[in-house]
């Protein structure tokens, strides 16, 4: 099994980088083939821009999807997209480990959505969800939180994590059809102390021995969707509120 | 009254540049101070990175929360960042124009969270929503979608937009005190004709005309939890689900 860890963290010794070494030795351990890209350490170009594309389909007017399918089909992506499309395409597992900033990704990470996954072959038309370009594939979040576990559920101050990451976990991996398996979490992983980190690791661990029996998180499926992506026939109520809004 | 429009579209005659300068002309024209971050024209640096620190109070272990609030109390903010800082508290109002890129905001508008929302003076400790630093302040955001409108409100394939950007309504701009009116959004941008285009400005004006009677979205009250923040008395049942998971 190849295994590509994504890994957005400013501090190499930090908690978040621990939980990255950890799920690479788990994997290597097993005989699988682990790849890393390690953003920071890259310098990952974050920024999705004219600049990405030297042979422009139009050098007058950015369309950023439209010029990414233009270099993936003339084979003119640059070097640091293609390097990561690459890794991709040859995954079977995508593992993101970062910290929590703003309910979301570090920018640099949201970078890397932005410039790697690429309408065409990741997705387009009506290829989304489970029809989505890296369907077969998996995908799954480490996470470090400065939150408590408490806040971030339902009835909880912040809402719950699935939902408050829906952007990332269906919107992002679901969309270009990776199976998203539910995130782990270290919570207020500034404040707790060793003994507590070690057991965050310890149950990382054995997050990492039920990765094949973990349920998937819920996506929609476009059987459920007519071909202008209206929900189909059983729901016609939700569709007549079209007028309304 | 002070607005500053941050805007982040990599192309300066995109449509979302359209609604930008809408937005600028509506406000200048009736005798507003509008400032504009024009963060693909700046090359804002979108990455929250230890070298935003000239004078660390840790050289040796970066947490990033902690140097900015330490450079903020020590006035050694980087320039870039102490700028932004600046315009935002001196704004009443900040309108965050961008396209929807995997189901939020580009990663140079996603960076400049990362970097200019300052542990400290914007949040912090039990300092935030109700109570964060940016209390009293409005946030309002004109999107352009590439979706269909019916593909983001409830039953819809991806979810209501509301939702979907939670992490960003709530999470970020609530989080830190603003007080977050419903988004303006243009549907299926890239797919629709002049004169729907011509229509989408004229309705960016009327939401603008209203925008001072907007009913703002709901976010969360810290007096409605405790100071663990878990929720005060009436919802007992869910704190007691703390040990179920």
């Amino acid at each position: 099994m190849k295994v590509l860890v994504v890994f957005a963290h400013p501090e190499p010794r930090s908690f978040c980088a621990a939980m990255k070494d950890r799920a690479v030795a788990f994997f290597s351990a097993r005989g699988h083939d682990v790849l890393i890209s390690d953003l920071y350490a890259m310098g990952f170009d974050a920024v999705a821009k004219a600049e990405d594309f030297a042979y422009r389909r139009d050098p007058d007017y950015l369309v950023y999807a439209l010029e990414q399918r233009h270099a993936f089909e003339t084979g003119t992506l640059a070097p640091d997209i293609r390097a990561e499309v690459d890794k991709l395409l040859a995954a079977d597992v995508l593992l993101l480990v970062f910290p929590l900033w703003w309910f979301s990704v570090p920018a640099i990470l949201k970078g890397w959505f932005d410039r790697v996954f690429l309408s065409g072959p990741f997705y387009g038309g009506r290829r989304f969800y489970d029809r989505g370009g890296l369907a077969g594939k998996r995908a799954a979040c480490l996470i470090t939180a400065g939150s408590r576990a408490h806040m971030l559920r339902e009835g909880g101050i912040h809402g719950p994590l699935e939902l408050v990451l829906r952007h990332l976990l269906q919107g992002t991996l679901g969309y270009v059809g990776f199976t998203v398996l539910p995130p782990f979490v270290a919570w207020h992983v500034p404040y707790v102390d060793e003994a507590t980190r070690a057991d965050y690791l310890c149950a990382l661990e054995r997050y990492l021995e039920e990765f094949d029996r973990l349920a998937p998180l819920p996506l929609p499926s476009l059987a459920d969707f007519d071909e202008l992506m209206r929900p189909r026939g059983a729901r016609a109520e939700t569709s007549g509120s079209d007028a309304t809004r």
